[in-house]
């Protein structure tokens, strides 16, 4: 290759990252310790039977973000590598910066900060939301890029997490507000700073194959039957967590259902479209965290995931493209259909079930709650007691709109720091290409890149 | 594209799709509640516990039934996505299906339907059923079809499995005949009725490429991984479930390997067949599924695993192409030597096991079976209890007979079925094709289907 | 075809492999039961316990090796049915054989073996052994040498972890010296035997295409996923075992970033490599498992997870070349980097932690480690404990020495072994292709091996 087309300036990807390894060694080797149990036998087993409960959740969990979203993403035939690699890559960089801010933030008792598998969780939900944001600018971005974003997005998440649950007393056990939500319209202000006016050009290699969507569907399938665990796992555990497994499944299963009427009925000729499935079939899952552990018969988690995947479909087919004309709004994965809307639907039935849920049973619901360790939380729920049920489902809708105002602000303004000269976007020619990123060891064998002769070899790959 | 191909009237699919998720919508708002467990402070931890041994062996069946499933299905190389989704579908509608029945049949009490993780797991094997059973008829079937399949066979499970285990007595914690058996000999009957007795021809794009074969192995090896899950997840706690696990581990290991020595030993060039590794694998979980809770030494699970390999791999060579020729017989996936053969090897060894396991093994056996909340059955056994093992092992070959005469019946009846004028199969020359169901975004870029260039676009697409 | 290409003497793969079965299922039958726990209620509800700590992660271990491991080894663009079969196979009958050497030397008590899920468990651990040292010899090695090698490195790793574990005393609950580094020089050890002086030449098959490097590379991340499985599954239940979690999370995190930063770093144009990244981003892994649950701050797990994975990369940069160059040593899938240096990495940070660990803390280390129910190991421990810990340091060091030493030796045998001429290796032509192993059905569309057209044709499968 005669120039190595450059996206950012000489390594700075790799000595920022290194940099930011050797100042987390240095936060966890001053600050950072194991949190240890009393050393009775009794409470060994007791810590052994939490550790069962919660251990293969956060497997679950953790082969979700890892290999199902990462196949998700494998949808762009050309940039398989560099959507695993980059989702993988993120995820770690913003489970690693997440602890570091978490210990700071909030953890910081006694001159240290105390590590268990719970803290683990929660910095990986605040990496969820990185992973979940990009996906609207996934393909024409360099890994620098991402990397800021990560970086913004991570204190914005937790100031976003903590005015919402801890401030306001949201319920959102599965994320739905303060994960979906947030890193949706976070990654939209993104994308509308970076991209601007100008709307992007259809690039050749955007289009799915045969081959790359089965991939993709493959990802979609290993999220849906984990997904279960990621909306239970931060559940009291007992009937709340039995119930929030089963309402996840409910929402999933008529998601998956509705998902093909939906698409079947929007296509002329009774044609599925892969993307509908890839997304419609999760938006149940999108949706139900709000209202997951919620004294709330079956039937709305079954409604609620038929809802949800129908406002899924109906956002690829129609609202997308209107976005894309008149606000030039590029959205490469459809995170605004997948997490937006189905949030949104999640968060207003959540204050509906809130003013319906009969008296005794939604107290039941706070005391419960109220029994977690972490005080501040508790006394807010003491005073909301008071107040009863009417302001509990208002708080539900201030929370979504704090959610949707910040995540907004902080997106544009992040999107507006990528525009910065020194993290110059790739080349449209050279975006959605993994040879990009990678060395690929049989590039030699290909047509050059730039090359005229380029779009005839494309044509050819994207056959098979 | 000049003339959409249709295989179903106009958007029957999605209307009775539809219409079924009203229907399930009604159903859940009028009758079904979640099963609330006592609020005691000791109960609230048993449920935890509980749930603990049973959430991430239920993820597990999940896994294998969406993700394993699905891909072992990928066989055929034009063919995936088709596949994957309408396992997909199938699993899920049949799984609501049966929580419909099954709360109608079953769980009908004090006039409300109550819901938990035990009924969802018995209705997701309700399920598990029809995805064996379509097996038989992949490719050259319409959705449309399968949908009704799945109507059909979820009652006749029902019903064949209450007269199997709940009337009869029979023991089969892992579903060899009550799943296995049963579905097998609904989907040959299924195949027999629908296709008649003309043999089908072979379809260009029936065989299977070295990329296709790939991704079904993954299949079979996701399957093969988690296969004890199934087995052992209606198991009682403790030694019984222990030795579940084990058995099938040991069945499963047994068949891996013999498989490779079947396989190699009936060609002449010592060369592996894919579709024997990928079935044959399997055949011990199938067969070890009914004796795997029984008191019995580890040798029996070996050597049922060894066997049920050796007739899996025989039936793949020898009485598949003899059911073609003499039957007309179409099994698309060889469900007759994975879980037909295999099945009923289980059966008959279960007897065997029952009439020469020592007295008071059995008996405890037989005490630990009656313990179960199901209040029926534990009379029933009572009564069995005092006519000894030969009985009992009886009842076992009775059980097997029931589900196969059961099935052949049920499965010629819904085969007659889908020949009738409303739901036309696809024509020859559109079957084993994802474009006939899918809006293939790079169609464009393919010659047509029906086109005379097609043959040669298909020799270049199977030779990658 | 011709001729058939045979590597083996006629029919010895599938007789060898059917007549150790038949002695597998001779030695269960006389010898093999199951473990039963006393009838008691209360244990009854134990055993359910410590199964459900025991068999997620089992499952968890059997994901990694039956399908993130066979992923991984699927770089080969032509040889993924081969690499997930070997890898398949393999796995089954190192564990049967483990098992029947395990009855015999260990568990023989009273006349027969007792079996249960930690057998098993041991077991694999042998089977994992093979499976990584074959990595050095994958795909220029027919299956009747590696059923060669299993059979030979199973008793010697059984020797080498008897005289580390149970005789020196060394601690290594992840398998890191016993199974990582015994594993790597056992299989370079095999590989130099095997191929003696002469480099091998490079294979026109043997460079990974974009998407035999894709999945390969969700191998890695279903391996990197479950590492924490296979690194606490035998851990004590409690503190440790959450810790040892904890560890291995951390070294996988800083691991994978460190990966990316290394082979950034070390290409001129800041590309990755594919290959770096499927191994740097388990380096951690390997290293940790030493010192997972010792006592330790969790700096320690990151800082060696950052290490192991920078020596991993600059391994295959610079060690692999050199050592082709200068030893002609073969190490197909770069089993040094990956688990020789990180894992010498990790045996020197055990000696280092056991010399600076406060000593209370290391104290209730030494006495938890003693509560296991292995006899032999608590004396042992109880005349160390004497000694102090910087005899336990000396110990870690002479442990690693050992599994070093021993394995080079055992493996140079095993070497020898393969180039018995009754063990023919696969011809040059042949090798790295799954036509050699496998009856590939589109096989006649294609070329023939050993054609002149087949360069061609490679090169235009390569292309995609």
């Amino acid at each position: 290759m005669a120039m190595p087309p450059r996206t950012c300036p000489h390594r700075l990807l790799p000595i920022s990252l290194g940099v930011f390894q050797g100042v987390l060694l240095l936060f966890f080797a001053l600050f950072v310790s194991y949190n240890k149990s009393l050393p009775q036998a009794e409470d060994a087993s007791l810590v052994a039977i939490q550790l069962y409960g919660t251990f293969p959740l956060f497997q679950d969990i953790q082969v979700m973000l890892v290999v199902g979203l990462g196949l998700l993403l494998t949808f762009l035939p050309h940039y398989g590598l560099s959507a695993l690699t980059h989702n993988f890559l993120l995820l770690n960089f913003s489970t690693q910066w997440a602890l570091v801010l978490q210990g700071l933030l909030h953890y910081f008792h006694h001159g240290q900060v105390l590590l268990d598998l719970h803290n683990l969780l929660t910095a990986e939900f605040a990496a969820v939301t990185v992973v979940i944001s990009v996906g609207a600018i996934l393909g024409r971005t360099s890994p620098c890029q991402l990397l800021v974003v990560a970086a913004c997005e991570v204190p914005a998440y937790l100031a976003s997490e903590w005015a919402i649950v801890t401030h306001l007393g949201v319920q959102d056990v599965g994320g739905t507000i303060t994960i979906h939500v947030f890193s949706c319209y976070f990654g939209l202000g993104v994308s509308k700073a970076l991209f601007g006016a100008a709307q992007q050009p259809v690039h050749p290699k955007e289009t799915p194959t045969h081959r790359s969507d089965l991939m993709s569907l493959v990802g979609t399938l290993i999220l849906w039957v984990f997904w279960p665990s990621f909306v239970a796992v931060l559940c009291e555990p007992g009937d709340a967590q039995h119930h929030a497994i089963l309402n996840t499944f409910l929402a999933m299963s008529a998601s998956a259902v509705t998902t093909v009427v939906a698409s079947s009925l929007l296509e002329n000729d009774n044609k599925l479209s892969p993307g509908h499935l890839q997304n419609g079939s999760l938006a149940g899952g999108v949706a139900i965290g709000v209202v997951a552990d919620m004294a709330m018969p079956p039937v709305v988690a079954l409604a609620l995931g038929s809802l949800s995947a129908m406002v899924c479909v109906l956002g690829f087919k129609f609202l997308t493209p209107l976005l894309v004309r008149k606000l030039a709004l590029q959205d490469q994965c459809g995170i605004h259909n997948l997490h937006g809307m189905p949030g949104i639907l999640g968060a207003v039935a959540s204050a509906v079930v809130v003013l319906v849920a009969p008296e005794d049973i939604s107290g039941s619901h706070f005391s419960q709650v109220s029994s977690t360790e972490e005080n501040a939380r508790e006394e807010a729920w003491g005073q909301r007691g008071d107040h009863g049920v009417g302001r509990q489902a208002l708080y539900q809708v201030v929370g979504l709109v704090v959610a949707i105002g910040g995540s907004l602000f902080a997106g544009l303004l992040t999107g507006a720091i990528l525009r910065l000269p020194c993290l110059t976007r790739p080349p449209e020619r050279l975006c959605f290409d993994d040879s990009m990123h990678f060395k690929i060891q049989d590039q030699a064998k290909r047509p050059e890149p730039g090359d005229t002769a380029e779009e005839g070899a494309l044509a050819l790959k994207e056959r098979d």
